[in-house]
């Protein structure tokens, strides 16, 4: 007996909010509590932020990136260094590295990785683009910032022979002991792959 | 640095989505990239499903529960036992007894627990209309299911109280070991409150 008397449009309410990732359908409903608790401060801006940012926000035409101006900021910005594109899968990749003030250049934005078992193939993903951005002139350097996860690797190595013929240095983050970490706690690969490629003190 | 290059549209929905209950900045992020990926299935009506509810639902004049008609569904249903009222902190806590389907009553929703330090007296919740009900006829029993907190133990007995003089059985719900509970992953006052009313096998 799911959700008995609770009236239709709070239960599109919960629904909805249910598929949020993030939020389980437990939490979709104390979510919808707490916002009928704030329909002025909360419940209302989130419904105009919700539809105004579906208007406004677009991906970027040069890196997709999400943001409201086409080139977005950070293509937009001529502090920094158009010769290095910093490669990654997804916008929250991008978010994360900005976040650490890890990269000063420019960016590309893949839209996913290569996924074979999920049909996600080349043409799925910005990498034409890419290869173009890369031979265009200017880029001295790409930043390969992909997971190290199978799909990871898989489409870091395929972007590497793409890239073979544009002329630029293909590079990519370095694996090894997270900062904070304990050897302890880490995989057994995580543990090799910093053994293997360790560095004088 | 936080949140740099994001644009203005999109900060204002990862704000507004960091302040529901279980989301945090980091996820409000996540839910955001992920709700503009779908904006026709998702993003949309969400926005369209919290303006609908922000108008339509509202608390049930009889007993505070949410729901978009008034009476509200429970109240209205005709197969319930009116002589029982079951008083609720929350609309949450209602719905948690309806999903058990614990309850063949009606609810009296208080709005709240009474909560010194927090500035909530007795005239912050719907406790005179509760007295009214109960003194109004037709109703035989009162069950407090108040969590078993200082403000919900401090606010059942403030109830008994008030209940005196109307002429109803005031009860609670039983304490005791949760089902499928481990004795060993108890803690003390909910043994000793099992011990204490224990019962013939």
């Amino acid at each position: 007996m799911p959700a008995a008397n609770i009236g239709p449009e709070l239960q599109r309410l919960i629904d909805l909010l249910a598929k949020l990732p993030g939020l389980g359908p437990r939490s979709a409903k104390r979510a919808a509590l707490h916002l009928l608790k704030k329909r002025d401060p909360l419940m209302r801006p989130l419904a105009f932020a919700l539809d105004d940012a579906a208007d406004k926000v677009k991906a970027c035409g040069t890196c997709g990136n999400w943001d409201s101006i086409d080139p977005c900021a950070v293509c937009a910005d001529p502090m920094r260094d158009a010769g290095i594109l910093c490669v990654v899968a997804d916008v929250g990749d991008l978010w994360a590295l900005e976040r650490a003030g890890a990269h000063r250049g420019r960016y590309h934005v893949l839209g996913g990785l290569l996924s074979p078992l999920d049909g996600v193939g080349p043409n799925e993903l910005s990498i034409g683009a890419l290869v173009a951005r890369a031979s265009g002139g200017g880029v001295k350097e790409i930043v390969l910032a992909l997971p190290t996860t199978v799909d990871g690797q898989t489409t870091a190595h395929y972007l590497g022979d793409q890239l073979m013929g544009a002329g630029v240095a293909v590079t990519r983050l370095s694996q090894g002991v997270p900062v904070g970490g304990e050897l302890d706690y880490l995989d057994e690969g995580t543990l090799a792959a910093a053994m293997k490629s360790r560095r004088p003190q």
